[in-house]
């Protein structure tokens, strides 16, 4: 099991934080996901997983949840 | 046939639209919802409907989608 923390940048209201966690819990081997929503910044996505996503599948997600892109350092 | 537009304030996404739509949609009589979203202002709601709404019925609705409220001149 591994957790992995994501900076995530549009993520603006609680629809957003809806979205990206269902569509993070749909990937394959993903058992949480929980979101720190920071509507004018960067947004702490975290995903706890069987084995580490690969970025193309969690930045698909969040593409796929509203545009939402991994940013920030 | 009657529209009539709202000053909505607190919409933010797309999320935010989809969800206004979807709940006015389902008031009695309303046949057509548009949205100008202004993220960080008031959005512009507009309902056809065949009659006017009672404003509670709009701000029940409102509130149902995610807390919004009607404001502003």
């Amino acid at each position: 099991m591994t957790a992995t923390s994501y900076k995530v940048t549009g993520m603006s209201c609680e629809h957003c934080v809806n979205a990206v966690i269902a569509e993070l819990r749909r990937a394959d081997g993903v058992s949480a996901v929980t979101v720190d929503l920071v509507p004018d910044g960067l947004s702490l996505v975290t995903v706890t997983s069987a084995h580490p996503l690969p970025d193309a599948v969690v930045s698909a997600a969040l593409d796929e949840a509203g545009d939402y892109r991994i940013g920030g350092a």
